[in-house]
């Protein structure tokens, strides 16, 4: 059994190879560019530990475990061009760097890679992993869309939210733990039940990357506080509030996103505070992580064998805010 | 042993179902509306008539039939996008439509729906026809890149132009036939030859294409002629011109592009005249349909289940110009 960190580690190396042929190179390194600012990598990771919660590794985890990372980059690849974001850790987008149309294609080409490295696992299993993979890529795509249309409503009830934040962010992570256990030779139950660990975990994840972004330590979170509500982003704090608000705080809120006054973040930060969406927030995290840990108890497996996955959720849910 | 006509209208019905889920429309309606916009549907046809060249139709042809086609209707969306063309058979293109954001997406999961359908079939070929499938869908997305390469590019060497045309509108069609050779059981060298024959085809059919956009008859053509001319796009007879023409005339092709004038489409056809690129460019093509021939020739069935590919050479190469 390897630790999230120790996976992560030799993920990174085994990653760490040319992805894209040698030929046509004005299409392929703006994806080595992409890949080269790297990332948590925590979707590959989670294919590593999905096997290695049921056997030793198989070999082609990790050409799976390379399928998933290269489909999330093409998906933020694309996300950037169409957020119209200037910059990804801290670097130039790869549409920002080298235009729209190149970028469009650069994620196009990275979706076909994905395919080709998923192509190269054990025939006994393609046709099951390649399901589950594409069930995924098509609910990625449908939370993105999902994402787009609430962005331009009035208001989102919670529980549509929930399932758009599910499929946008929850749904690749949990189908990389799935095909993980898959490739582990894991029963359908215990497939299952990884799957919705991760799920949940991936919502968790959410709400609390939502919470950090209104009420998180900026010294700790990295990011500067109250992006979110500078951008009228809809969020599970925004949407809560609106639901639970007097008409007076509601008209309040409705008018400061609309006005964008200089005080804006503390004032929207103050009726947040009123209507308890910070306790809300929390609490509703807790039960998704609850909700994930409940999973991860149901697989039948040796407890000692779950400790990296149990790891990887408090990588994910900090308590120290 | 069916006709083009015949396979196209069998094509036609087998595809004439939802391609895509119920939910989600504001993603899957851009897409219900492109597929509906018609198209030869000339790929699919190729698997059909690359399997029955050999032995009766296999049940999967179908469904790779309809991977290709979506692949294909994935790319027409994303060029127009990277195009910005307003029109495509003279109906509002996705993106225009739609927006940008909405057809970028909506290309994305016609991508995936194509994966959707090749992993619908048996698992015995299916390795060897997704590896055949990766390898063509990372050529088209190269051949585009270099073609938007060209565009911005002073000159561009004739066999550099060819084989950036082969990859965006060639391998496509070759790979089709290929697929549909495998499904019928066909020997490796038997599918290389009907591999060569579409790629030859595919090369003739974009020389006649750029020949008809300057030299056509309208009243046959259907679309306007010297489109390309206007457009200072690079096509077989502006990059033949300018490796042919006398230095006064390259002067005067440069300077007719950079300053557009009332009567550039008629001055640049008269430079074409004078140095033959007309009489090149059908030799070129016919070199290139002689070419996929000699490799329908060579393979070894019998001549009379030639026919309909032949047909199909025919429909894709007019002689009545």
């Amino acid at each position: 059994m390897q630790s999230f960190e120790q996976l992560a580690q030799r993920f990174q190396q085994y990653f760490a190879v040319d992805h894209f042929p040698a030929s046509t190179p004005t299409l392929y390194n703006p994806n080595r560019y992409f890949l080269q600012l790297g990332g948590k990598r925590i979707r590959p990771v989670a294919v590593l530990m999905g096997n290695e919660l049921f056997d030793e590794i198989n070999p082609d985890a990790w050409k799976v475990a390379t399928a998933i990372e290269l489909f999330h980059n093409f998906t933020l690849i694309h996300d950037d061009i169409m957020d119209e974001a200037p910059l990804r850790r801290g670097m130039e987008t790869v549409h920002h760097k080298y235009g729209n149309s190149t970028a469009l294609l650069a994620g196009d080409v990275m979706q076909v890679q994905s395919y080709d490295y998923l192509n190269r696992i054990d025939v006994s299993y393609l046709q099951r992993i390649n399901n589950i993979f594409i069930i995924t890529a098509r609910q990625v795509c449908e939370g993105q869309q999902l994402d787009m249309d609430f962005e331009k409503m009035e208001s989102v009830a919670l529980d549509e939210y929930l399932n758009m934040i599910a499929m946008k962010t929850s749904v690749l992570l949990a189908a990389s733990l799935k095909i993980g256990g898959v490739l582990g030779g894991a029963s359908k139950g215990n497939t299952e039940h990884l799957y919705e660990f991760g799920k949940s975990l991936g919502i968790a994840f959410q709400i609390q990357d939502d919470y950090l972004d209104a009420f998180g330590d900026p010294s700790k979170f990295g990011k500067q506080v109250g992006g979110d509500i500078l951008a009228n982003k809809k969020t599970f704090l925004l949407i809560h509030a609106l639901e639970v608000a007097t008409d007076s705080q509601k008209a309040e809120l409705k008018q400061l996103m609309a006005e964008n006054p200089a005080d804006k973040v503390e004032k929207v930060l103050a009726i947040f505070k009123a209507c308890n969406v910070d306790t809300w927030a929390n609490e509703l995290k807790d039960k998704y992580y609850a909700d994930a840990m409940n999973h991860l108890d149901e697989i039948a497996v040796m407890s000692n064998r779950k400790g990296p996955l149990q790891e990887l959720a408090k990588f994910l849910i900090k308590r120290d805010y």
